[in-house]
């Protein structure tokens, strides 16, 4: 029995979505959405764990970022995008996960201790912040997703949610929740303008979809190449070069783009010539996602009600996984 | 300007309440259903923090505890009486609160240290569990709660509780949360009947609310008087003697009660006699509450209608601190 699979996903509310996005995981989505039935979370309740006072930053973005997703080709009527903090059960089912695993254990996990080294929080870790796993495993399982997209730094968190499916489940001695599977992204991942391995709109080093032909323009004028590539006829270095990391995405025509590197090392091609290459797929590939977004955002009432719509419907789906919780811990009193 | 209080209070479902709870609280809560604005809280969310697998035990007593109040005095028309897991909006505001304290400010509190020892739980402190102090944060302030009835050992509680109200009104720069005193309650805590300082359920040296003329007298016959006092001549004493202890409490008579301890201090004077005397007391105090906990227990059904009366108006409170605390955060995106 193949069942359609079930996709969660989704993306902390901070900020506008960038190239980065598109090409690790709004892509994909696109194409998911024929295949499966997809869950797009704004995840606004999870960025706020460690945004403490820029909860207007969060809240900004819930709508900046459904501009996104709806503009790179998500259809609402295929997915459902929804508000995280609007799905209360989402709370609810947290809170009964949280008694199922320890605080040791939970200090264990490899994506957390990076992110506390990352966010400089050493002991000083928001218990929300400690529990967002947990959180995390709940936003999954609520949904009963089989399907869960993910960088691979990202894979102890699935490790972690199917523990807890099947602590859950052993403990109720029912089988409730749903374990899910970790979907790798195939796609190279972008990195930052700055040459960072990671374009990041927190770094400044990112290119957001919705950039203006000028901002585009900028970004790719300070793109990071080979700095001891200093005169046009000196060889250059193609790895590490951020233009030609570009290129190797946007640049469709293989046999060009090969000699462009071979003349790039041997000497003799200037960083211009790549740059203005460059800044001409992007863009065509942003110029379309652009147009729609202001089309998009125009009509702020339109984006409200859709996400009405889809938080509807995904409150409707997890508060059915609730009611089996509850009942599975004797919690439905009143029937 | 002087306000009616609100007080927030209430009990972890784990078994049937005992003649400990009575004097400890229960008799208070009924005279202050008189002068305030009661929530009394059917904690089965809370009990399962540390009760998994033994979650049947917790919802099983969420009746036999209201059975308790109604029993002892309680009135529903005055007392709001409502169950912990069916106000989803406690988990809710859990979750936003989780964000301002930290895993070592939580770890640092006493009562927590000492609950820890308690369970056994060292490094394998469930995070649920890690947690409940802001989890009882949360019930006491979606309630707007001025007055928490504690223990001297709940003091600590109260305190971070106060702590996350000022953090959240600092940080949404508005005062939505209100911060909330402990009532401390004068009266003696009641011994186990082991000689052990608190009479407790789990410890088995309790005697229930609803106990049989039988079990009382089994009780009374195991109570601890004096080791040492083997024979009626012998000069018992009154100290730790938990006859005596219980008798401080039911024995009206205090002339009566001084005489006693002479004489049981300078010989004479048998245990029998003292229990026999005590046993005619807790009879008396016991039956009247048997005897309604029994007619009452009789209708399940209207006792689940109280309850559910109980609960949609605790929500209806809780809902509207929610809408506050989520519009003082940005998060009411739909109006």
């Amino acid at each position: 029995m193949s069942q359609t699979p079930i996709i969660l996903t989704g993306d902390r509310t901070t900020g506008p979505l960038h190239l980065g996005h598109y090409l690790g995981s709004l892509r994909a989505r696109v194409q998911l959405q024929n295949e499966a039935k997809q869950f797009l979370l704004l995840a606004d309740a999870q960025a706020m764990t460690d945004n403490v006072g820029k909860h207007q930053k969060v809240t900004d973005n819930v709508i900046e970022v459904a501009l996104d997703y709806l503009a790179a080709g998500i259809d609402p009527e295929k997915s459902t995008i929804f508000i995280q903090s609007q799905v209360i059960e989402l709370a609810e089912l947290t809170q009964y996960l949280m008694n199922l695993v320890t605080v040791a254990r939970l200090e264990r996990n490899p994506t957390i201790k990076q992110e506390i080294v990352l966010r400089g929080f050493e002991r000083d870790i928001p218990a929300g912040f400690l529990v967002y796993p947990v959180s995390q495993a709940a936003d999954i399982t609520a949904f009963k997703a089989t399907l869960v997209p993910v960088g691979d730094d990202q894979l102890p968190m699935i490790e972690q949610t199917n523990e807890l499916v099947r602590k859950f489940n052993n403990t109720v001695d029912k089988q409730v929740l749903v374990e899910c599977k970790a979907v790798l992204s195939a796609v190279t991942r972008l990195p930052g303008v700055d040459g960072k391995a990671k374009m990041s709109k927190s770094l400044g080093n990112a290119i957001a979809l919705g950039a203006s032909p000028d901002e585009i323009n900028k970004a790719i004028k300070m793109m990071y190449t080979d700095p001891n590539h200093l005169r046009v006829d000196d060889p250059g270095q193609v790895e590490g070069n951020v233009v030609f990391a570009f290129l190797d995405v946007f640049e469709p025509d293989t046999a060009k783009l090969d000699e462009l590197k071979a003349h790039y090392r041997r000497g003799g091609l200037g960083d211009s010539v790549l740059k203005r290459l460059l800044n001409e797929h992007l863009q065509d590939v942003i110029a379309p996602i652009r147009a729609e977004r202001e089309r998009l955002a125009k009509d702020r009432g339109e984006m409200l009600n859709m996400l009405r719509r889809g938080t509807d419907k995904a409150r409707e789906a997890a508060a059915r996984t609730l009611s089996e919780v509850k009942g599975a811990l004797g919690l439905n009193y009143f029937g």
